[in-house]
């Protein structure tokens, strides 16, 4: 019942607040003495604060208003991606206090070895936020793969991840959850950025993900595995994939494969497959292989998944190692399209149309309202999203909107952070640190 | 509050029935003096009788149990589809007492054409059932296309209709709404096949749709879209459809396609385009139009959709003129395909393998439990499910479940009419007939 009561008192006024005593009773309908003993241990807590303004109506003596305090509890969002790893602290305002990133190459990686990463990273964040008082309470970590409720990461084909259980190897001093990067970015959007509340956000990494939110909340299916749209076909004929699928949009628009198509020349990318699809003078692919392709093309070598003992480049200490380049970096692209180089502009105009053909079964699908585009295609936008717009407008009804994201690149530790936030406000007393009066990080 | 007890009492004597009016009051929390009213006037509606069973475990005298009444109050099951009308007669039971079908070619039909056939055959059925006492208190209208949630079909595009409201037009003497085809097949699966609360179902006719379901409910999008399957993009560089795409999953798999395939040698399908895609030895297509693709490919003649004053053929009084045959109806290709016939076996492998594709992109986007085939893909199943499993099988994940329909061929109007009978059960009070003793018919 006091959990409930806590839960009730704490939603007003992180949803209208600052409010006074008085103005809580009426609202939650609890009398004031109730009122007055939940505030003092939300206030005990450090969840919320006196400000002292006071409310026009009351009647009687003059309240001291309740607002949320930011000064003690806080949230960490965490990431891991293909190129990257990604820390934020979050207070309970919903302020970010301290954001970290990291440029590694975590392909084809020991999740031991990038969970060690991580942990490094997260540890510094959790005891700088303990300098300027914050405990954090709870975290969310976001992977580039298929995650089941339990935080099971069955599949994450870009990191070559199978299986593995990354919020028990981080071992923090607190609760983990984890779940999809892309279904975590939609949440950043919905939280900071531009989303109403219906729309597909596009998350584009080395890998691409969705995330379906439909009146303010995460579509997951059945499994949880809902939004994967880096796996929609684009070509049934088209490259071998890593999922074990063929012409998937991540072979066109994904980072390697736009980055790697800007320059033709070089190697192909590391997974030894050439982006482009087959040319018509090619000997016509067999359409009707009744059971399941042979896992690559011709010339593929088998991805090296696990090497045991690999060194990770990029580990802390190390200068930034930079993101891996096959045709030289996004900044690189970037200034290169701004230029008008013609290889570039073909480049992108080549991944948005394949975007386009993609999120034409998208919006068939699910019908969403607007499809938002975040990760490496927000600073692309100016280039993609005319041909992928174009390939959208063969779908029968009214083209959507294509939106930039402006919850930034950093918006799934947003989201993850923001997910612990609710979490702790829907719930405070679930979450108040054991010893209110001593940080989380020093436990 | 007269409204909100009915339906509770109601709700109670379908879930559980049959009830003594002391275990309602039990159940509800109503006095049995107002439980003893609220059964009254749903015995004076017809909605429930007294089937004279006495409960264990009641104390005091023995009461009469009280059950759904199947013998006044029904729904009306319509579908409106490319080559066949339908129509059933569902009472409260759920129990269907009436089923009409009529094949007829709607292909590019005036909607006034095809909405007076359907309110003939309608009419015919209301008054048959007013014949066995029934009273019809509702219809729920299916529709091959994009339907809004005001009943405005959007497109359809088989049917060649943009725009149109046939609740409004088919006039009919009790409320109409109108819905999705395959939305309602999916929920003539759940409530008389073997669909569980999470499904794909897929629904085969001459164009191909889905109905999403997700915890026994219906996933509609945000305008009400989602589910249609039938364009997917299977290929982007193949055959133009007729909504306007190219490379549809309807080109590949749709009725017209699988049956023109197991005759290659006739005259292409109605809308002239051919079904194959384009061979190897083509002319390679332009894969980066930066605009809209043109409508139809080299050859094609426009669909000339609203033929004024055209006559359908199939109306009623004709000899049931037989589905649309450009290469033998699907009893036939059913039959060949029974006898090992070659070409019909490959025909059903290419539409198989087509159909694994968009299925693949849909598992990816929003991951379904199982998969149920139904409409013309039952009776193909034992043919069709290798090649599309085969397909499915290069998905990341645990591949779906593949299952048939167990529904039959009019699911959709089933699922109408199951519609309307939940939404009386709901709110009985709304769908009393303003005169209980008069059939609604005779009004």
């Amino acid at each position: 019942m006091r959990a409930r009561n806590l839960a009730l008192v704490l939603g007003e006024v992180a949803r209208d607040g600052p409010l006074t005593r008085a103005a809580l009773a009426e609202l939650t309908g609890l009398t004031k003495t109730t009122v007055s003993k939940l505030v003092g241990d939300l206030l005990d807590a450090g969840m919320v604060r006196e400000s002292g303004a006071v409310r026009d109506g009351e009647r009687g003596r003059p309240g001291v208003a309740v607002s949320l305090s930011g000064d003690r509890v806080a949230a960490l969002g965490l990431e891991i991606n293909v190129d990257y790893l990604s820390v934020c602290v979050m207070d309970l305002t919903r302020t970010v206090r301290l954001r970290r990133a990291q440029a590694v190459d975590n392909r084809d990686s020991l999740p031991t070895d990038v969970v060690r990463d991580l942990r490094i990273l997260a540890t510094e964040a959790v005891d700088e936020a303990a300098t300027e008082g914050l405990a954090v309470c709870g975290a969310v970590l976001a992977v580039p793969g298929a995650v089941d409720p339990g935080g099971l990461v069955h599949n994450a084909p870009n990191l070559g991840w199978r299986d593995v259980r990354p919020a028990v190897m981080l071992d923090l001093p607190m609760p983990v959850t984890v779940d999809n990067e892309a279904n975590l970015a939609a949440l950043g959007e919905l939280w900071f950025g531009s989303g109403g509340p219906d729309f597909l956000y596009v998350s584009g990494e080395i890998g691409i993900g969705a995330g379906l939110v439909f009146g303010g909340r995460v579509f997951r299916g059945t499994q949880g595995f809902a939004g994967e749209l880096g796996h929609v076909v684009v070509d049934p004929d088209g490259p071998a994939c890593r999922c074990g699928g063929r012409g998937c949009l991540e072979r066109y628009a994904g980072q390697d494969a736009l980055l790697h198509a800007t320059t033709p020349d070089e190697a192909p990318p590391p997974d030894g497959v050439p982006a482009g699809r087959h040319r018509p003078g090619d000997a016509p692919p067999d359409r009707h292989r009744p059971d399941r392709a042979q896992p690559g093309l011709p010339g593929d070598a088998p991805p090296d998944r696990h090497r045991p003992g690999r060194a990770l480049p990029g580990l802390p200490g190390d200068a930034a190692p930079g993101r891996h380049r096959p045709g030289g970096g996004l900044e690189e692209l970037v200034a290169r399209l701004a230029a008008g180089d013609g290889r570039a502009v073909a480049a992108c105009e080549q991944a948005g149309h394949a975007l386009g053909i993609a999120l034409t079964s998208a919006v068939n699908l699910v019908d969403p309202g607007t499809i938002v585009l975040g990760g490496i295609f927000a600073p692309l936008f100016p280039w993609l999203s005319g041909p992928t717009t174009a390939a959208l407008a063969r779908i029968r009804h009214v083209v959507p909107r294509l939106a930039v994201s402006t919850a930034g690149p950093d918006a799934a530790t947003l989201g993850a952070a923001a997910q612990v936030i609710g979490q702790i406000i829907a719930d405070p007393s679930a979450h108040l640190p054991r010893d209110p009066a001593a940080p989380a990080a020093s436990r």
